[in-house]
């Protein structure tokens, strides 16, 4: 008998390839994979013998739906401390700046962060990884932002990096050091847009973990101007863009993502229709973060109608953060993309999934079920992929696939 | 050495009792357990002895928190048949009425539940029921509705019934044969009415399993009137009386519940000021149901400040069903009832404990920890109650006890 030519053959499978925008279904199909990699993927009837002469080894799916392993193309889950606390206090009445006098808030976070070890780090992002992969997820953005000084951005971005031996997922940092003006430099606000130019980029990019270069443009944070500054030192260096863009008032955030050629804006609560044509121009990404727009009790939806006419590419993902989305339930964020944003299921799968892989630069390696990508499968015990919308009870994932290999 | 008193003693344990509406906290506190029920609770310091020599079994639990076995006082989980084509239609844009000629609608569900048989049936609630049960859940009430007619609402009863034998809960049956005008009864809605009254009602009497009689009051389903008079031959009966009440119009839903002596009115999105002091006045007990009012994209919320300064006792439940509240998620509808609703974390906690026991009129048996009652209880692994409404991931349940054993 001769080798087989694939390392392993999943049959008797219905595939979701998110390669249109009807999930791209292949029924009664097979796909295969051989060093890591998607090597054959159609109906089953057309593959080339029989599967036990085809692969070393055959797993038959029992007419379960694969998907790509999703991808979380927008987390904040490094991070020390907890807000819990913040929140009774909020239900209890107390305004935003009580809880921030009462010592909570984003920078209690930065406390906490600064003041907690590498291993304490990663064994609470560990864990809320490993509740993004129980709902399929083999790719996770993770952004720095809770040590607001050279070290510690650092620092988190080394444990970002280091969550890859924790989970079988990919980690994606970005550098998001822009995330609020720390204490200490509300006063002189230029020297601290100076420092992450000059010093915090150049650190991040000779560590080489990250990625991307992220920035939160709003009143509270950074300005167009600052953010403007950063985003183009970073772009400059090579790191991909992204922009924390028009979540809470109108900053011009998606035409500025536009102007620097980031490759994705994300929340856009109040993204204006210029803001969504220069997206569209641009070939600039829509990130949607429901789970945000939930918790905060956002009195706007980003403009979901506009962007589909449009034709900008809509990605979904968790914002998985400690104070305005403590979520790591994809299912969830899911169901909150149709039911709060007004996202098809079509359009919210594709968010984890092809969308999500463009935001991270990544579309020609994961995201869709094609020959040559990468083998980050999700196996789903549903009968309609629209469940996993639907139904926000316990995850629904059968089996996760990793470079190829079982991963659960 | 002395025979130990107690079966079970649970010690290094924080206790939630939910005996005042601070949680009723004991820290360093130890419980236990004889012959199902509750025998002790206090200071671990005030132990009569060593607690190898008090119990036949002594569980350490590492500092984690134990509250009263949750208590689900609202479900439709059983079932026939699947709504997600419903979901993805109307996410594409048809109207309720388009859904319902293209086939779906609740009138689907009844079709599929009439098809069903027992054994079907009873495999889609006992995994719903066990999705509940990985939350803590150890009571469920479980409506009919789905039959209408005499046959199909007594078999629904006695599959709720015989959940038991799948989970690890006490199933409370109610009779919802009055869940909507079934087919054939639109231009006679009275013969329906007399239906329930003169056959099922006395039918469910005679089987034994349904505790209490609902009716949803509402201008898509009964009128105040129709609902009158089926309530009031299930109380007379000896049935407790449930309402779904004032949920997308003001019926005077509340107001009808406290004249026939009901137990509890639900939803109440709509419900008046007259409604809440006539519930106020008469003890019945309000039902808040984020599930559905999120699920719809509900225009209005329950007047939770109202009910909370007239001191109605406020229950939260999950309202699983396939059309408004596809939700087995105990965490989700916690955090649904903070964040869309405005509970505090405490009260919506006492919403799945000892005000959900009220509701059923068992809280002399349960709902809270005290000696004497069961010994149903959940352990969790967090630093603070409040985790469970502030998170929505996955299940920190640390383990589940059922009549005094463990049940995980």
């Amino acid at each position: 008998m001769p080798e087989p030519r694939w390392d392993r053959l999943w049959t008797d499978v219905h595939l979701a390839t998110m390669t249109d925008p009807s999930l791209g279904i292949v029924r009664n199909a097979a796909i295969a994979a051989s060093d890591g990699r998607i090597a054959w993927v159609g109906p089953a009837a057309d593959l080339p013998g029989p599967p036990d002469h085809l692969a070393a080894e055959v797993i038959h799916c029992a007419g379960a739906w694969l998907t790509p392993g999703f991808i979380d193309c927008h987390t904040h889950i490094v991070f020390g401390g907890d807000r819990t606390a913040d929140f009774r206090r909020r239900l209890h009445g107390e305004s935003y700046a009580e809880i921030a006098r009462a010592g909570g808030g984003i920078m209690s976070t930065v406390r906490a962060t600064r003041a907690a070890s590498n291993e304490e780090l990663t064994a609470g992002a560990a864990a809320r990884a490993t509740e993004l992969s129980a709902w399929g997820v083999t790719t996770i953005e993770v952004k720095s932002g809770y040590g607001l000084d050279l070290d510690n951005e650092i620092r988190m971005l080394e444990v970002a990096a280091g969550l890859a031996r924790h989970v079988p997922a990919d980690i994606s940092p970005t550098l998001l050091a822009a995330h609020t003006i720390p204490a200490g430099y509300t006063r002189r606000r230029a020297d601290y847009v100076r420092l992450v130019v000059d010093e915090i980029i150049p650190a991040a990019l000779k560590q080489g973990h990250a990625t991307a270069i992220d920035v939160f443009c709003e009143d509270i944070a950074f300005t167009p101007d600052e953010s403007r500054a950063i985003l183009e030192a970073g772009i400059e260096a090579g790191l991909h863009g992204r922009l924390h863009a028009d979540q809470l008032t109108d900053q011009g955030g998606g035409a500025l993502a536009a102007a620097v050629g980031a490759r994705s804006a994300d929340h856009l609560e109040y993204l204006s229709e210029g803001g969504v044509h220069a997206m569209a121009e641009a070939e600039v990404y829509a990130v949607l973060l429901p789970g945000a727009a939930y918790t905060l009790g956002a009195d706007r939806r980003p403009p979901v109608d506009t962007l589909r006419r449009a034709g900008v590419t809509m990605a979904l993902a968790t914002d998985a953060n400690p104070g305005s989305s403590p979520i790591t339930n994809v299912g969830m964020i899911l169901n909150l993309g149709c039911i709060l944003f007004g996202l098809t299921p079509e359009e919210a799968l594709a968010g984890f999934t092809a969308a999500a892989a463009r935001v991270l630069g990544q579309e020609r390696d994961r995201g869709t079920l094609e020959p040559g990508l990468r083998a980050d499968l999700a196996l789903w015990r549903v009968d309609d992929l629209a469940e996993l919308c639907y139904r926000m009870g316990a995850s629904p994932l059968e089996s996760l696939v990793k470079d190829g290999l079982p991963a659960t």
